[in-house]
């Protein structure tokens, strides 16, 4: 490609709505150019981008089996009727209605339609596994569009699900796709981690993350480096970090602590350690009659250590909260505790509350907690002797850097990290509801055991200018640049000889299957450079007049501090080292 | 690919709502599955259809200089209101509201979208010409969808729209995709005719429908074998069949003619030639006041041959029914004749008409015509003695087989046809309705003069499936077909030696570059040659014990007749020769 026939559009300056690094280079780049609030044009430099994701993800997909095929963005809303998706979304599933009103939905994913493909064509055993993919625009309305195309509305997803006749067979599908995912990543030359996830009401352990590292990710990864634990922080086990109870060995004491709501500021005020409080927070569950209407109210109080964080996807396990709480309402906290919050704990409640404590807390004595009284914590609190064991023991925290880590091999580290794909073994939700079954050896149906599989196309370009950039702009890898080489030539309008070489290069490399760009638009050399290095061409040729008449070029790969230079007469051989091709 | 990898599912029979025979045979061959009304899922086989089709359309579309980028299937409203389209498109545009209660559309194209583009993109005369084009998922909510993909409300369509600084470089844009659209569908090896099409309100001659020719087209094509005029049939212009009006020869008679209210059954009755009446259209204009209320209302009567039909297009054209016209009511042809429906006439009005009469019908003499009399026509009507001369002679009527050519070189002939693509000059329709300007050499800011491009992706399947199927299935052009060649193996599971030579020629054959299938599936061979019949694949190669013993495969093209046996060592050269690889 010449620039002269291409379109390269670069700004000094981000506009003022971009806020994240991602979002203000591709901007700048002139990779997309926004339309709506998280609606945006790909332009022809982040177009390309695209191609290169989507060709690199296609190729291990269907190596890996799976085909090809292409659903609507415009799907019947009686498919999400079906499986009740289209009444219990909300508003980021963005309904319309046709000319003769009826309801439809543009695609989020494809689950309903896949399935539905799958109950009329996959009829028996012999059929199974298949694995359907496609590559597709999809919208999510999100309430809070931002971060240019990382958290857009209208996006670009490849999304994969599998069909297969028993758990085990569908494990297999996974670990397939599990394996092409780690190719495509590999390919792309991105730094990530495959982390496990939770698996919510489907349950089992497959559901695995892949998350690009980058640290204005919005995700905390877990990972052990002594070992190849990983799992997002919603999974990640909180091991107990007291490993026996001590004795109590200080008297209970209620203690005024004025204007201290804080386990931190209490902390300090009694210079005691943080990891000596307790942080107590109430929560409340609804048992609904069947006319939907509340008939009993449940509190909860749930205990972590104060220098601990509750993690509600651990908390929503526990039995009795497993469906669905809310946080505790001033009444139900003043019923229940008789106090405001702030200074509430375990000990002394005026009405019955289900206590869980963190499996840390659980272990600790002589412990700090709130006194049910403004104002007034307890001090050498102790299970047993001040306040009843509680109802519950679990792991209800979000792991910290330096905890032990779950598979006993080391403590636990933390990243942030940007997910870009997600595979998830879904069981027979989806085929249940819709009754999508085959039949099996011995003639009787069965439902199929379904997996699904994400890429967020659009969104690994965010990700991974997160994680490859410095101050100047963009630092592609190979495997996803617009282009791999730019040829630049200095004053190619006044020299024939750099014209010469310029044209002579572009088209060897060209010969050779590279994706080279040569820049003739005929600006000045410090605009061009600038112009390629924000862009993130991972490499650069420079031809000049001054160059030549010594026999050299310039070399200079994104990441190099300076150029190499190069004898003419080994350029070809010296980048077909460097490309690899 | 091998078929036990890939997915084949055909069927013997079309459902029952396929009408047309592309429709049938794409159903069958499992290329497509309906999802709703106008909504298709592209399966496997289907979208390697359209991949092929797709990459042929970018090659040429790149080589012709146009820039790819990617616009939103979402788009907002706003920018649909700057050109009106938003209000004056009918219920065809899908319109959406987000969580946020603010209007979208789903894009039926793009013309907005690309004009912000380049009004912010695009400042200067030295950035042009610019031609960007996409290939994106399209909605049109048509009210009766049918033909499944050829009439579906979402498609796939590549469209391109150039910008110029003025109309003689819109015209070397326009030329030049023109010759991309030849090129195009050239490369996918279909029988075509590029027609001159209808301008509109745009005015000039540059506009042309790429028609693929098929029996069961929905438009009518005009060319003439003799030179290289065509046109729709919208368009065509249709002479004077008269050269110059002869004198009257007989007297008005009014002659009663009970029941007979069409040309053909008075023409009959009186035992004249169809040729010698003239037909009477009454139509009404209305003039709108400053509330929008009609102040006035015009009627007219449109004259053409016996034999001919009103070009309501034609029509339009003509001064004081540009504006948009209306057939008359019942009560308004009474007020003005006096009379109903079928015995309507130019003579003897009550009221005052306006009359237009073809070119044909100006020079008509002793003609018959309705006596605004029920029951009752004259005949031996004279312009000039027994009514003036119209109050206009225009070109109103469809041309017909065997009229002469307007290059007066030779008869028109008549095609059905299958619109497929569009080139079209906009002028400065959505730059000024937009302000879309660049700055001219003197920074003088002037509107970009545009046009647009459009080809149907996936329409161009059912067009070229119409044009090519015999009985047995399609007839894949080798440039559109899912797979060039299929290698079909008889009893693959039975004869190493059946095996061995399939798997050899289907390897020798992709690394050879072509997209060839291996049919694994065990089906018996009755079965299999049916599936890739009906599919289509234009070439096949069948592989047998018995042929092996022989030395022998057999070849057969999906035309051929019959097969042709190949010896085993010259197969490879064979299939080179017959693919041009």
């Amino acid at each position: 490609m010449k620039a002269s026939q291409f379109f390269v559009s670069t700004l000094k300056e981000a506009p003022a709505d971009a806020e994240i690094v991602s979002h203000k280079l591709m901007m700048r780049a002139g990779l997309i150019k926004r339309l709506g609030a998280g609606i945006y044009n790909y332009m022809p430099m982040g177009l390309r981008v695209i191609r290169k994701v989507e060709a690199v993800i296609r190729e291990e997909m269907n190596r890996a089996g799976a085909i090809e095929l292409l659903m609507p963005v415009v799907q019947p809303a009686e498919l999400w009727q079906e499986t009740g998706r289209f009444d219990k979304m909300g508003p980021e599933l963005l309904r319309v209605k046709d000319r003769h009103d009826r309801d439809f939905i543009i695609q989020p994913t494809s689950e309903e339609v896949v399935t539905d493909i799958a109950r009329q064509e996959l009829r028996s055993y012999k059929q199974l596994p298949k694995n359907f993919y496609h590559i597709q625009t999809k919208f999510r309305d999100e309430r809070r569009p931002r971060f240019g195309i990382m958290r857009g509305r209208e996006f670009t997803m490849k999304d994969a699900y599998s069909f297969d006749r028993d758990m085990e067979a569908a494990g297999r599908s996974y670990d397939a796709m599990f394996k092409a995912y780690v190719a495509i990543f590999d390919r792309m030359g991105l730094q990530y981690r495959a982390v496990a996830a939770d698996t919510g009401a489907i349950g089992g352990d497959r559901s695995h993350e892949f998350q690009v590292i980058a640290d204005t990710g919005e995700d905390a990864i877990v990972y052990c480096p002594a070992s190849d634990y990983a799992a997002n922080i919603e999974l990640a086990e909180a091991l107990s970090l007291i490993p026996e109870r001590a004795a109590a060995a200080e008297p209970l004491v209620k203690t005024p602590t004025p204007g201290k709501a804080t386990c931190a500021d209490v902390a300090e005020l009694l210079d005691l350690p943080l990891q000596r409080t307790v942080k107590s927070l109430a929560l409340a569950t609804d048992e609904l009659g069947e006319d939907g209407k509340v008939v009993k109210t449940t509190v909860w109080l749930l205990l972590v250590r104060g220098d601990h964080e509750l993690n509600e996807v651990k908390a929503s396990k526990i039995e009795g909260l497993k469906g669905g709480f809310r946080f505790a309402t001033i009444a139900e906290i003043d019923a229940h505790f008789g106090c405001k919050p702030g200074y509430l704990g375990p000990i002394g409640l005026k009405q019955p509350v289900k206590v869980v404590a963190d499996r840390t807390v659980a272990n600790m004595s002589d412990f700090v907690c709130g006194a049910n009284d403004a104002d007034f914590h307890y001090t050498g609190a102790n299970w047993g002797r001040d306040l009843p064991e509680p109802d519950a023991v679990a792991d209800i925290r979000n792991v910290v850097e330096g905890d032990p880590s779950p598979d006993g091999r080391g403590t636990l580290a933390i990243q942030r990290g940007i997910e870009v794909g997600h595979v998830f073994y879904l069981g027979t939700k989806y085929s249940q509801a819709m009754n999508a079954t085959y039949l099996d050896e011995k003639g009787k149906p069965q439902f199929m055991e379904m997996g699904c599989y994400g890429i967020g196309v659009t969104r690994l370009l965010g990700a991974a200018i997160e994680q490859n950039h410095d101050e100047r702009g963009i630092i592609w890898p190979d495997a996803m640049a617009p282009f791999r080489v730019v040829v630049c030539p200095i004053g190619m309008d006044r020299s024939e000889a750099v014209r010469a070489e310029a044209e002579r290069l572009y088209q060897s490399l060209q010969a050779l299957g590279v994706d080279v760009l040569l820049d003739d638009r005929g600006e000045r050399p410090g605009a061009m450079f600038a112009d390629w290095e924000l862009i993130g061409v991972p490499h650069r040729v420079v031809i000049s007049d001054r160059g030549l008449k010594d026999g050299r070029l310039e070399y200079q790969g994104r990441r190099d501090a300076q150029a190499t230079p190069v004898a003419v007469a080994e350029v070809d051989a010296f980048l077909k080292d460097k490309l690899g091709v």
